[in-house]
Parts: C-alpha cells; sequence; structure tokens
C-alpha cells in the first residue's frame, strides 16, 4: 500500500459525520483531524476515534493534511473559508449557491493558484453528479431535450421556511417527483412543463398548542416561490410521529436527456439517483474528489477546478492499467 | 465560431454512416470525408453529399482531417487500422475486444505518441459511457454491488451465431433484461445473480423451407455459452414480418451500484440508455470523444486515451465559463 492521503474536516455538521465515515470506506486515506468552530473540548463526546482541533489551528497543520474537505454552508461559512484554506491546502467543497458560483470559482482559484494548491468546488451531486451528467448526456446527444427532477426527499429551505411561520414549532417537506411527468418523458416526447407539473411538495407539520392550522396551511400553500407554483399538501402531525417517522433526510433524483438523431431514431439518457441519507452520499462524493484533488496537485494541476474538469481515473481507487484491464 | 474541427470517417458501415450523421448535428465539426476499402465510386449512390475516397488515400489527408473516427469492426479491422490511423491523425474508435484492450491501447499508445498525436480507443456506450459509470459509481460509493444489464435490444453475436445453424435462412436475438432482477437492485438488497436470473433470450428465426424447426430450436436452446445458461424462447416467423418488424437494431442497459454507509443509510446509484438505434448512438458518443481528442492534442497530451481519461468538459461544445455559469 502506498502512503495514505491525509484528511481534514472542516466543520462538524451532517456533512463532516458523513465525510468522517466515508474516509473510513476508502483504504487509501486517513483522517487527519476534525477543525471546529465550536470548543474542541465539546465535540470529544460526538466522536468516535478521531482527532480535533480549533479551526484557527489549521494553519498549523499544513504538513499534516494532503487535502482540507470543507464541510461548512454556502451562505456564509465557504464565501470566507473556501479562498482561506485554499491558500493553505488542497480543498474540495459542495459550495451550491448556483448564481455565485462563477465569483466564488474565481475567488478560490486565485487562492489556490498562488499557494501552488488544488481545489475542487461544488462538487456532491447537485451540484456535482447530476452537473456532470447534464453536460455528459447533452454531449453525447447535441439535439435534444434535458430534464432534472429532484426527490423524492427532504428539502431543507423549504422545511426551514415553514418553520418561520408563526404557530409552526418543527416541519419536514418532502419535494417529490411526479411520476407521470418522468414517464413522459422517458417516452421520449420532450414535453414542456409547467411548475406544477413536474414535482408535488409534500409538507409535515407539528403545530403549536392552540396554533390556527387553517391559516398555517394558507400561508404554506400561498408562499411565493417556495410554494405558491406547486401542488402542495399540509398534514398536521403529533411531535412523538415526527421524531419517529421523519428522522431521516432521504433524497435523490432524477437527469434525463431525450434525442433523436436524424434518422429518427430516439434514445434516451438517464442518470439517477435514491439516497438513504443526502448527507452521508454527499460525503462520500466529498471524498472521491478529495482524491483527485490529491492527485491533480501532484501533477502540477493547480488551482480551481469543478466536476466538469476531473476525469474518471482520479477518482477512482484503482490504477488506470487496473481500470483498461477490468473496467472497460 | 471558431475555426471548425475536421473530422473524416473511415468505414461507411452502419457506425461510419451513424458518425457521418451525428457530424452534422454538431455544429463545431465539418466532415472533410469517408475513407473506405470499397471502391469509392461504389458508394457515391449512398452518399448525401460527403465526399469518398480509398482508404489507401488517407495518408495524403493528414493536413485535412483533425481527428479520424475508425468505425471498422475489432475484430479484424482496428487491430491493424488503430495503430495505423494514429501515426497520421488524432483518432477516435469503439474498439471491443474487451480481453484484448491493454495489448490494443498499448499498441495505439506507442504509434500514436511518435506521431504527436491523441487516440481515444474504446468509446461508444460498452466499452463507453457504461465503463465510465461502472468507474463512478465504484468511486463515490465504495463498499457496495456493482451490476450492468443488457437490453432490451438485438445482439449482433446471437443473432450471427443463429445464422450459421443449417437450416436458418435469418435470424435476430433480442437480450432482454429481466425487470424483477432489476427491480430487486434497486431496492438495495444487493443480491446475487446466476447468469438465467439476469437475463432472457428471445430469439426469431426465419427458416429455410422444409428445415426441422424442432432440431433448429434443439440447436439453439443447448447451445454453449451463447444460449444454453438462459432461458430461451425461438419462435419461428415468415420472411415478411422479420423485415417489417425486426428491421431496428435498438438496445440499452442500465448500470447500477448500490451501496450503504456504516450508519446504515442504503442508496442506488443507476445510469441508463434506451436507445432506438444501437448504431446511431453509438456515432453519436464517438464524436463527442472526437471533440475532446482534438482539444487533448492542442494542449499537447498526447498518446491513447479511454473515457476514463476525458474530463467532462472536453465533450462539451460549451466553454468552461459557460459551464460553470450554467450547468452546475
Amino acid at each position: 500500500m502506498k502512503e495514505r492521503i491525509r484528511i481534514g474536516i472542516v466543520g462538524y455538521g451532517n456533512i463532516g459525520r458523513a465525510v468522517e465515515r466515508a474516509v473510513k470506506q476508502n483504504q487509501d486515506m486517513e483522517l487527519t483531524g476534525i477543525f471546529t468552530r465550536r470548543n474542541p473540548s465539546d465535540l470529544v463526546q460526538e466522536l468516535n476515534d478521531s482527532k480535533v482541533f480549533a479551526i484557527g489551528e489549521a494553519k498549523n497543520c499544513t504538513d499534516d493534511i494532503d487535502v482540507a474537505i470543507l464541510c461548512g454552508g454556502s451562505a456564509t461559512d465557504l464565501p470566507e473559508q473556501g479562498p482561506l484554506f485554499a491558500s493553505l491546502f488542497n480543498t474540495v467543497d459542495s459550495y451550491d449557491t448556483h448564481a455565485l458560483i462563477p465569483e466564488y470559482f474565481d475567488a478560490v482559484d486565485s487562492a489556490a493558484r498562488e499557494a501552488g494548491k488544488t481545489s475542487i468546488i461544488s462538487t456532491g451531486w447537485d451540484p456535482g453528479l447530476f452537473s456532470m451528467m447534464r453536460v455528459i448526456e447533452e454531449a453525447v446527444l447535441p439535439e435534444g431535450a434535458s430534464y432534472t427532477f429532484w426527490g423524492p426527499g427532504v428539502s431543507q429551505g423549504h422545511s426551514d421556511a415553514i418553520r418561520r411561520i408563526i404557530g409552526v414549532k418543527d416541519a419536514r417537506q418532502y419535494t417529490i417527483p411526479i411520476e407521470k411527468a418522468i414517464e413522459k418523458v422517458r417516452a421520449g416526447e420532450a414535453p414542456e412543463f409547467a411548475i406544477r407539473e413536474k414535482h408535488l411538495r409534500d409538507c409535515y407539520i407539528v403545530a403549536e398548542e392552540g396554533a390556527d392550522l387553517e391559516r398555517i396551511e394558507r400561508e404554506i400553500v400561498t408562499m411565493p416561490h417556495y410554494f405558491s407554483d406547486y401542488d402542495t399538501t399540509v398534514t398536521f402531525i403529533p411531535a412523538e410521529e415526527m421524531r419517529a417517522n421523519h428522522g431521516k433526510m432521504p433524497h435523490g433524483g432524477f437527469v434525463l436527456r431525450t434525442g433523436r438523431d436524424d434518422e429518427g431514431d430516439g434514445h434516451v439518457v438517464e442518470f439517477s439517483l435514491k439516497l438513504g441519507s443526502n448527507p452521508g452520499f454527499t460525503g462520500s462524493v466529498l471524498v472521491a474528489y478529495a482524491r483527485a484533488a490529491y492527485r491533480l496537485n501532484k501533477e502540477g494541476q493547480t488551482g480551481a477546478k469543478t466536476v466538469f474538469d476531473i476525469a474518471p481515473s482520479y477518482l477512482s481507487l484503482k490504477s488506470p492499467e487496473e481500470l483498461r484491464k477490468n473496467d472497460l
């Protein structure tokens, strides 16, 4: 066995914990430690056998970490941490504020280039594997129509939006792709859909005692952007039921493209994910891209990259020779 | 619009014709000509507005072609043409003799390196996109089980095997994936299958007049390697029905991987193709990889490559900036 790739985890929420588990599933890697903004001693209970450091100590660990996996949020953590850590380490992150990706890319790119490091931004599954599949599918079927469906799965953003309504104690919103719409695409009909024809929104709410349930329901289904363009169902449930049945974070979706060559033969390309845990799978993808960041840096390919820039062999534990012999 | 990528097609069978059509769907490409072993004047009838040359003339066209797409067969054409053309042009092919790929890679690699050219071998969908998906799925779910199902679609090899039986005039063999088996995989059960549990073989035969149909059927279903390990159905049909209903070459399949993280959350990753025409889609994939070969060569990345070595952005018509802005 060659030397192992030494991983640092920055941020210890759902994704940080998933990365910690995923590193153990990859025999060419080991975890140097977890860097947190909390008091490290508060975290010791939660950890299995991982070491924990205050986030400010990271700059003293540049000799002990090959790739830092940034597990903070896109709203406030990554815009600051991304460029900062890219100036110290090879990095991987799951930055997902779509509109600001070009800016974020540029900031990380200059920091990484200057430091001679390699940073892969916006990995995970969407952005990430789904983005990659959209591009590949379009490249092999240049004349056609593309579709992305999400779910069934929990949307954190929509759940949070409901929680901000007065009288709501807890909420879970499931995004449900409409099977009939997916079937239409698979049939090669290249349909056009209104927003409400692609997804349903299914909400489970724990209300405060004595809250006006009708008002809550009305505020949900009429909420602009989040719900008003969708068919939305609202179900009020007791707190115990929320705990028992809605604690998981499943997700997934479908990336489809249909095309037709000029002899009229139709083709359908489909990629889909059915995930028991959204952060769990995201962590697993981040770790595979950490391998790519490490290898690219060894080759001198520095600066910021995205999933579009990474050849599949960089993700794999196997050597190019093994891949050609066994996987073609 | 930048200068267009000039394509040469070597071999004008089903795949060569599909490449000719696919080049027209890609606005950054143009067809320089088709190179054939047949007498070029015999082909003029079949062509739309493409130029045709004797294959021997290719060596005089090195200034007029950026990428030669080799559309010959893997049994006898490519082992000779692959290295030969790699010494003259950037090339793309769909070499699919799995056991001999490492040898073929080495032969093409030395020819291409010496000439400063770039050759992408074994593209198409399997080997090709399916191979790539197997590697990506395994990389993001290192602990799990992988499955490939083929079809529903026509297998040329199996159809040819039946045609060699005495008394058989024509034959079409459909490989049918067993839906129940795919459902089991999707359910995350990580099942193990016997060969006959994954695929059925469905055969349509035009027999010669007076042929012993029982003997033909027995010879088919007991044929080692091809049929004896499968549940096989044999249907004798009139020649007109074969012409009317079995002229297309549909194909496709499924690449699945299931895995579980150590919290017990299961994930299913699935890639599938439903192809109206097997050669049609293969041609379309070859053309996308021709774009990659051209760009890699411009960057000085010479030698033989496979789908594992090609980052998605090389396949796309869009610039890296556009991809980051619109497709992440």
